[in-house]
């Protein structure tokens, strides 16, 4: 048995937990079954060491879970049930021992596990200076359902499903970037792993989808302000954003106004849902989420007018230009 | 419009080749729909600068073209119609001008346009040191067909689908490592070409696939040894190759033995089919092979025996224990 044998023997799963993986890894490629009455749902998402992540604030684990959390978050705002994942990982020659590619895998299967995801494709190779991470994902969807971006129209509730500015605030902390504001340790734990286990809003997705209404979702992996626009240029409407009305967690009140507005604005990788729901299914929306233990919470509403976000903050009012995060801005 | 919107909207497809592509770029995820009666192949592959390709023998869209052409030869290996790809690429902030970024893309086109596939998916960042390639693919297979790995039986008959070594043979060339042999310009161009430009055997596999028999594929990206040994192992069987039976160009004649049988033996990326067929079939095959202007070229049988690749020259005979490309050996 070669290296890369070993290798894939090493990463193959025992078992798949689906019975939609007709043939996993071992072959030229993988065959998977899409169920009548579905759609197959696909995203890739790729992260860059120094780039997308640093070593100084990841594990290993951590970087797997990111990986695929990310494109899971993907399909949760298409509504759908996350299925199966391929991973492609080039690895510097230096740097990187085994036992760290093997942690790697690890976190993924964390992810995978928590999602009953399978792993049914992988490429490992190596590079030369940064590990680049790429996952792919699929999931399925019912033919029914569309969850786009272009499903806003003027006088619709704008919702997150949970508290924004906790990753980055959790990215501040870690690289010691926080001005010496006293956070207690506890809530210190908390962004932390905001930062670095995020939890991909599956449930919710999966609850709007199965009630047939008409929805627009994005998740925000980018920041609202970015992600807001981009269901605004979808659908061709203004978003008003109502900046008292967006959850965030207490601690961040320790902080000057400045830092709270970009972390809860242009935070990236918070896998909440920003949602758009017609006012006459709002109640509904509200009553069935408490029934599942979802939290929803109403941040603004859709207006007719060029495409815009629009953050009330009291009497003042301004248009958000900033676009959260740049993947070809250099981040951390 | 920001940078990455911008980027997407240069790339994104104008309009899909295929129906079953429900949604593409622009949300969060495509979503695709697989016809009743097939199921879904997927595969992904990894190119990495200096590592699977040099700037040096390779034209940005040759690496594009060929990002996807060894992703369509896995599809092809299992019979697959190709569908649809996804695209990972991560791109040095130095030395690679936006340019070029464009011209991968152009490559990568160039092979999807040629096997109707529709790009589903897109994801550019940026590195440090290397480019990094991954392409996620899909095709479509019939419920009832799996040419897989397994599917040799003692007795079998051994074939490939074209001449080998053209493709290392080309990557010597292109290096200057062909010790001074007098190549015509005309052949050197063929070679190259080969090792630039491989071409997946899609029609073959779909005929093969077709026709509704036992068979198991390989697509020899890897080398014969290598792809012959991966049957063997699946399968529990000899792989009792003849090496005199083995398509090559005629122009590696003017060479050394020992560089024939490294480039015919062990070169990868050459994207022919090496495919086993039941004796009682063997016949059927070649007619239809010769009716749709495919070429098959029996190389050899199947035996009981412990799994090992046999190659027979003449009246010696020797077992293959080079693995052809390893994945974690460098090349170039």
């Amino acid at each position: 048995m070669d290296k890369e044998f070993a290798w894939i023997a090493s990463i193959r799963q025992k078992r798949m937990l689906s019975e939609d993986v007709e043939l996993g890894i071992g072959d030229d490629a993988a065959i998977v079954r899409v169920p009548d009455g579905y759609d197959q749902v696909l995203a890739v998402d790729t992260m860059v060491e120094d780039v997308h992540f640093s070593r100084a604030t990841m594990a290993p684990e951590d970087i797997g879970y990111k990986a695929l959390a990310v494109n899971i978050s993907d399909l949760a705002a298409m509504g759908a049930v996350p299925k199966q994942y391929l991973v492609s990982l080039a690895v510097p020659k230096q740097g990187w021992p085994d036992e760290e590619t093997r942690r790697i895998y690890a976190g993924l299967e964390e992810a995978a596990a928590l999602y009953g995801m399978d792993l049914i494709g992988g490429d490992t190779v190596s590079t030369a200076d940064k590990l680049v991470i790429s996952v792919t994902v699929t999931g399925i969807v019912e033919t029914s359902v569309r969850l786009l971006r272009a499903n806003a129209r003027p006088g619709d509730v704008i919702a997150v499903t949970g508290p924004l500015g906790a990753s980055l605030a959790g990215l501040d902390l870690l690289l010691d970037q926080t001005n010496g504001v006293p956070v207690p340790e506890m809530d210190q734990d908390q962004l932390i792993r905001s930062h670095q286990r995020p939890v991909p809003q599956v449930k919710a997705g999966r609850l709007f989808a199965e009630l047939g209404i008409r929805a627009a979702l994005n998740d925000i992996s980018d920041g609202i302000s970015r992600e807001a626009k981009e269901i605004a240029e979808a659908s061709g409407v203004r978003m008003v954003l109502d900046w008292k009305r967006i959850p965030k967690p207490d601690i961040l009140a320790l902080f000057d106004e400045e830092k709270q507005k970009d972390w809860v604005l242009h935070g990236g990788e918070e896998f909440q849902l920003v949602c758009v729901f017609s006012g006459k299914h709002w109640r509904d929306v509200c009553l069935l989420a408490e029934q599942h233990g979802i939290t929803i919470s109403p941040v603004g509403m859709v207006e007719a007018g060029e495409p815009a976000v629009i953050l009330i903050d009291g009497q003042e009012s301004e248009t958000l230009t900033k676009s959260g995060y740049d993947h070809f801005r250099d981040r951390e």
